[in-house]
């Protein structure tokens, strides 16, 4: 295993949403942040959005030195990466937009400074095409939103990203109490938010094919199957889903039947009639209760998973990096 | 709205995994039980059952009157069902069998007793055609297994049952701290086993392609948008999803990215192979821990989660009825 420098500076190349939701996590996690961002108001937006982050990230627990002092603006890209450590950018979803700034950055940044994208929706491999002398140190570090308050983080390598980016990003986001993935292949989507794609399809069919009322069918997943998703995954489920028997029974008892439910489950095409449907139907179910309301609820509740998930000290601390190098 | 009896002494038919679980939440919500069972020790599994469950049940709070004591046990169905207010009915998913079964406990009770089939594969409209005198008191009231943990109870009519039994069978199961939702059409799967088989779908996909092992597509799942499924549903996440413009906005952002994220969404085939490649990849991520260890986890987490979202207090009295009439 190569000797590295520690990650303690971070630089953010972009303080939209994710941008400043991710600088909020690192300066909680005890890290020195450097942020830059084109547009105007950005330094203000940023930290605004930091403080009020703050309560949640104090709840979870802070880090030893973590403080809102520790975050730095500028304007200027080439300030704001030098000296990082590694650089999260959060840019926006352009090829030819990433392509450039990743060449700036390989031009900027020591060999060794890996560059992470939090993109969604443009493949590392194309990405990294923009970094001439050292694209593998390039890689996706695609978290899900809110990035202070959801721990998953979907790593993925590009063609050119090496082994090495790949074991030290992950290292690093474990490092920081994250939950990371290793997505071996460039999908559409990662794989989170497939799994939303194809939880949301189905949901759209059976309230736009009059099945369930959004309310209800919102009922059956958060007070049925959705109980369970926050706690283990689908594969662990059904490992105790067959008994004794484990997994190997589960298929036994359930591969033709689920396959065949498969042949039953719909495919809406999302018409405006049918947005129409769901957004009147949701409306039924909201009722008077603002966003800011909900929001508040789903956080809150959030928080106290997450917290009898990790029990608060084990948030607070930087967890034992697991062993995946 | 007619006045009717309370519902207070269930007859459970048929003590298997859901029976027996029914019977616990029954007891814990202070109600008389009278269960039957044709199987050899049927008596004794169901009361170790019951005795097992009651710790869980404590926690999440017992109703006064609530007692282990109130379990009476008998081999003959005419006795179980006589004085009951609702049978919970839990027999084989054979539609002779049940249509028989439905046949004789129409027979067996005055009309204005509900039976309730817990049947998740054979529509009402089918199993009603046995219960010749009085087929719209009977209804499907599906729970999530395990009904004394999981709180959704999906209620699904058939063509002869009656509004007045839906509505009172969903105040019933409301009144005892379960959620309702009301299924209009029937369904194969009813709806949460269709969230679930669309998101195992894709699972099956992502890992039998080498996309990504079971413990990372668990990690994805459970530490991101699982995290909040728990918590809320799809239609209500894509209202908040959608920022101050609500669900609105969020079709208008993402209705055409998700549709066409849907086109590369797989369609696994269960051969034994890919079977094989997910049961590995399962053990692999469940290394040495016994399917007890990880059942206690998850069942931890279970009802720490329901805590937070119902308060004790909440799921230990009965619930106001919701104006569903």
């Amino acid at each position: 295993m190569t000797e590295t420098k520690p990650i303690r500076r971070i630089a953010i190349v972009g303080t939209g949403v994710i941008g400043a939701s991710w600088s909020a996590l690192f300066l909680a996690k005890g890290l020195q942040v450097v942020a830059t961002d084109p547009a105007p108001n950005a330094e203000a937006s940023l930290r605004k959005f930091v403080k009020s982050a703050w309560p949640a990230l104090e709840r979870l627990g802070l880090s030893p030195g973590a403080s809102q002092s520790n975050l730095e603006f500028t304007g200027d890209l080439a300030r704001a990466v030098a000296g990082a450590d590694l650089v999260q950018e959060n840019g926006p979803e352009r090829v030819d937009f990433k392509q450039r700034l990743y060449g700036q950055l390989d031009e900027l940044l020591p060999a060794d400074v890996i560059i992470a994208s939090s993109s969604s929706g443009i493949p590392m491999s194309q990405i990294q095409v923009g970094a001439r002398s050292h694209p593998e140190r390039c890689v996706v570090a695609h978290p899900f939103n809110p990035p202070h308050l959801i721990p998953l983080v979907e790593i993925v390598g590009g063609a050119k990203t090496s082994e090495e980016t790949i074991r030290r990003a992950r290292e690093f986001y474990d490092s920081i109490g994250r939950r990371t993935v290793r997505i071996k292949k460039e999908m559409a989507g990662h794989v989170a938010n497939r799994l939303q794609a194809a939880l949301a399809r189905e949901v759209y069919y059976l309230v736009t094919e009059g099945v369930v009322s959004a309310a209800d069918v919102d009922t059956a997943l958060s007070w049925g199957p959705g109980l369970r998703w926050g706690i283990m995954g689908n594969m662990m489920l059904n490992h105790l889903g067959g008994g004794p028997g484990g997994i190997e029974h589960f298929f036994e008892q359930f591969a033709g039947p689920m396959a065949n439910s498969w042949k039953a489950l719909g495919s809406p095409v999302l018409t405006p009639e049918l947005q129409k449907k769901l957004i009147d139907s949701v409306h039924a179910e909201v009722g008077s209760r603002s966003i800011e309301e909900l929001e508040a609820e789903r956080d809150e509740i959030l928080l106290g998973l997450i917290e009898l998930r990790t029990g608060p000290s084990d948030a607070a601390a930087p967890r034992k990096v697991a062993a995946h190098a």
